[in-house]
């Protein structure tokens, strides 16, 4: 299960900021941002704490580092997955189909974007502004794919197209809270099913 | 803004197990959960240390009361939405305008199962548990009043009016959390799009 340990060469052993970053994702997943302290992320990643504190002044900015990494890979994979589809519908059943592949895996904690900001609550601009920038850019995102795979169609308005995907982003982050909250999987189906009535709509 | 404290008569002084509820909500709403020790609710509480253990001997039952609480009012005020509606579709138009007025009133912190979830992560089954029971019986509330608002309608069957019923409390957390990544107060406009498609499907 440790995979970043086991897809790096034994050779290369990795750099302690690395070691750092590693651990402090699986804590963060794990138990959550703010039930880790950062001794739990200096013992646990065997950093002498100078080290530590020369990489990451403060859990903020680990924090921080995580969730760049995170966005850096979430739209990445969308990117993938849309270039790889040949309709926005297509598109959605794939991110359906790889979200419910981590939880089998046992590999999902829900959208960290949304467990961070739970977690912050207000006590983080840095924290709060890092993560609006990457939920603004995941619509964005999704909203010039749908405005571009149907030239002249229903979302060829920027506008238009912006609000079908901050409601398609609303799909998924409500499918993974009614999963976390109610611990039930067919909740995820509702990403598809509520995607399929914004991309017919005319509203 | 102290409304807790400016509605209780002066002759009627709240008891230690009141006010450090009082103290504990207003924290766990404005700080987190997981951010708010045990001192700081003694301390802001003016309680001494051993009636605050006498009354919670751990936070984690202090939470479950703080959740237990607003259960009863959230399953409350639903109940009372439900009573004044006409039909499901004005029911969500009244609940969307509540959320929208607490939120101008800055008395509005996203939804606290879910917040409550993300601080836990899976660190406590028993907040785990109280989360689950709170989220599937909304989730029947809203199933058992869609069933019998249109008798041998669309929602006549149990299980047709659970998933309806999923689906409008999906779009309602989708909401809350789209706002809360983005700021965007419109993003609530969108329960009562998706609620509109749900109650109108086939599927």
């Amino acid at each position: 299960m440790k995979k970043a340990f086991v897809r790096r060469p034994s050779a290369e052993p990795a750099s302690p900021a690395e070691r750092i970053v590693t651990t402090a994702t699986r804590l963060f997943e794990s138990q959550g941002y703010a039930a880790t302290g950062i001794n739990q992320i200096i013992a646990e990643s065997k950093t002498a704490k100078a080290s530590f504190y020369d990489h990451y002044p403060s859990k903020e900015l680990l924090g921080k580092e995580y969730l760049a990494r995170y966005g850096a890979n979430h739209l990445a994979l969308i990117r993938t997955l849309m270039d790889r589809s040949g309709s926005p519908a297509e598109f959605i059943h794939s991110w359906v189909r790889i979200l419910k592949r981590q939880l089998k895996l046992r590999k999902f904690y829900g959208c960290p974007m949304s467990n961070l900001r739970a977690q912050t609550a207000d006590s983080s601009p840095l924290l709060k502004a890092a993560v609006k920038d990457l939920a603004d850019s995941t619509i964005e995102l999704i909203a010039s794919y749908i405005r571009t795979a149907n030239p002249g169609g229903l979302f060829a308005a920027q506008k238009t197209a912006t609000l079908a995907a901050r409601r398609i982003f609303s799909a998924y982050e409500g499918a993974i809270h009614i999963w976390q909250l109610t611990g039930d999987e067919a909740a995820l189906d509702d990403i598809g099913f509520m995607a399929e009535q914004v991309l017919k709509s005319r509203d």
